[in-house]
């Protein structure tokens, strides 16, 4: 008789599950997963390499517990009056919401959500132990800010996630919104941001509202707009009190002394790798007016992917653009699928797969 | 009126707790945290530099989420016949054990130890909402076997845990100690081996036991012995379902692209490293012997760590050591210390700085 997951005292809960994850898969066009194409720059592979010589003569001794440099520059960079003492930085921004839920979240809480959005929102809740309640979009993929106050009212949640601009769908929230369920919330609304940066002229951040709503938690990412997916740093942006919350719960040296000198690093480059996010946002735009010149529905992006459909069988879609070797995301509302933005090249293979998948 | 921690929904188990971890004091003799005194080598440093510089051109893109090629260098590492399959590594062994009890523990489930150990054993448990027995050990820190039994019997714990070599005593187990728990326990048994490289010849790792017991699971770090806490990295051996069971609530992409570059390239080294550890452990012998010729009471140690007493007032005897600029660690049974092994001259400065903190 052999051994097995059976034979173990795997929590009720997990049992037959699957790891979460999207495929990777080895094929030349990749536009699956948000990353952003662009490589670091050969002077920025440079840097980064020098810091980490400098950090190895001293990788014998434990990390800064409190990555203290690297949260007083990502305060600078968000601006906002913000310092180190309302930043907190992690091991990518899955690694931040899981401790916000350690701390805020947990057996006999609830977090709510406003689907579809971003999966790990849920899992990681219900990894916590924490109960999950699920608010749908409208047909729009936006949220309808009464029937969010309604559920907010039955369920008391203590944790309320908003994503703006929202994954997989690319909307953006407006900030009115976001004041309402803060005011209606009885505990801590996190705004995920991951993708602020690709958001278009005139959507505005919750940083904005951050002095106003202490209740109020901005997550941010250096995956996407700092094309650093690679090196897992996310970070938040809210009241100190909630960055003393989480000292509470957060493994001691839980961020390595290279990966802060990685994002360290990163962070002087900022000019540079903005001025990428830039050229990406108007391919974004290109993309969105494209697809619907084709006659494609086409969700608005603030991010660097755009949700479009709808398909009677989008998994037909997906398997013969993969069959193109272009690989895209099946993931959001049923009939519609996800691309993220690539480099100019990228996209005209996406734009000859899919028209050759559809028949066009 | 200021808004404050209690503003917030943090969860009622940690209102009033203090964030985990020993100070952090810029002292010229640093002995606190069983660091290795060991900063890496000029070689060493080089190839971290040059193999991140190559890393970091593909750091727009995610990690690969399995860390397939680091689990197979750590499983050859180990030996043992040990494959990736049987591996599995994290952002350092507090990470490996606190997805261990997400798995296996949780609301409504026990972990029990043998106390004083590892304090992070409790303190992961608690945070996963995991019931912590603690377990006295007898007057010469060692484990008693028959009560441990009667302790499994009347607990049932889903989850064991066992350091050996255990901190901050340095006492290590036998196998067939470990044995009888690992048959009583209906459960996993965590064999701690944070210290492993650190033993003295003769004593056994439960590596040797793996083949015959799958519920036994042996967590290492590359912080000690591979003098790389900085880095954080952390990994077990296990039965492969073990491995199955982690991977259900692993954060995707948890580990970097840089750190998995970092261990591995840590690997390569592993005969330079593993040489700088033979030296530690002689010195560690040394200092065990000149504790007990100057009289004080000094616990067996397998690890880079020495436990000595008994001090009627440890706390004073700690100050009077950071008046004289050597940080050691205030921890364990009463009256006793923990001083970690550091280099010939830091040892030469802890031996003055004992005998007149002591009045010897």
């Amino acid at each position: 008789m052999s051994f097995t997951l059976n034979d173990l005292p795997l929590r009720d809960d997990l049992r037959g599950r699957s790891p979460y994850g999207a495929p990777q898969l080895d094929v030349p066009v990749v536009l699956n997963t948000n990353e952003n194409p662009h490589a670091p720059s050969p002077a920025l592979a440079k840097a980064l390499a020098e810091a980490v010589a400098d950090t190895a003569t001293g990788l014998n001794r434990y990390p800064d517990r409190d990555a203290l440099r690297l949260r007083e520059e990502l305060a600078a960079y968000l601006g906002h009056g913000l310092t180190a003492a309302g930043v907190w930085a992690a091991n990518g921004s899955n690694e931040i919401l899981q401790q916000l839920l350690q701390a805020f979240g947990g057996p006999g809480r609830t977090a709510m959500g406003f689907e579809p959005s971003y999966s790990m929102h849920p899992i990681i809740s219900r990894g916590t132990g924490t109960a999950w309640v699920s608010v749908p979009r409208d047909a729009d993929f936006r949220i309808d800010v009464d029937a969010a106050l309604e559920a907010i009212a039955e369920h008391r949640p203590s944790v309320v996630f908003l994503t703006s601009p929202n994954n997989p769908t690319g909307t953006a929230l407006e900030l009115a919104d976001i004041e309402r369920v803060a005011r209606a919330a009885p505990g801590v609304v996190v705004v995920d941001e991951a993708y602020a940066e690709f958001r278009r002229e005139g959507t505005p951040s919750a940083l904005t509202l951050l002095d106003e709503h202490p209740r109020i938690i901005v997550s941010r990412t250096m995956s996407k707009a700092f094309a650093l997916a690679g090196a897992r740093v996310g970070y938040l942006a809210a009241h100190p009190a909630v960055v003393d919350a989480l000292q509470l719960v957060r493994l001691p040296y839980h961020l390595s002394a290279v990966t802060q000198t990685v994002a360290l690093t990163a962070l002087e480059y900022s000019g540079e790798l903005l001025g990428a996010v830039a050229d990406l946002r108007r391919e974004r735009d290109s993309l969105v007016d494209w697809l619907r010149s084709e006659g494609f529905s086409v969700a608005d992006s603030d991010a660097n992917f755009v949700l479009f459909g709808e398909f009677e069988d989008r998994n037909l879609v997906w398997r013969r653009m993969l069959d193109r070797q272009v690989l895209i995301r099946e993931v959001g509302p049923p009939g519609w699928l996800r691309v993220t933005v690539g480099t100019p090249e990228e996209m005209v293979a996406f734009r000859d797969a899919l028209l050759k998948a559809t028949g066009r």
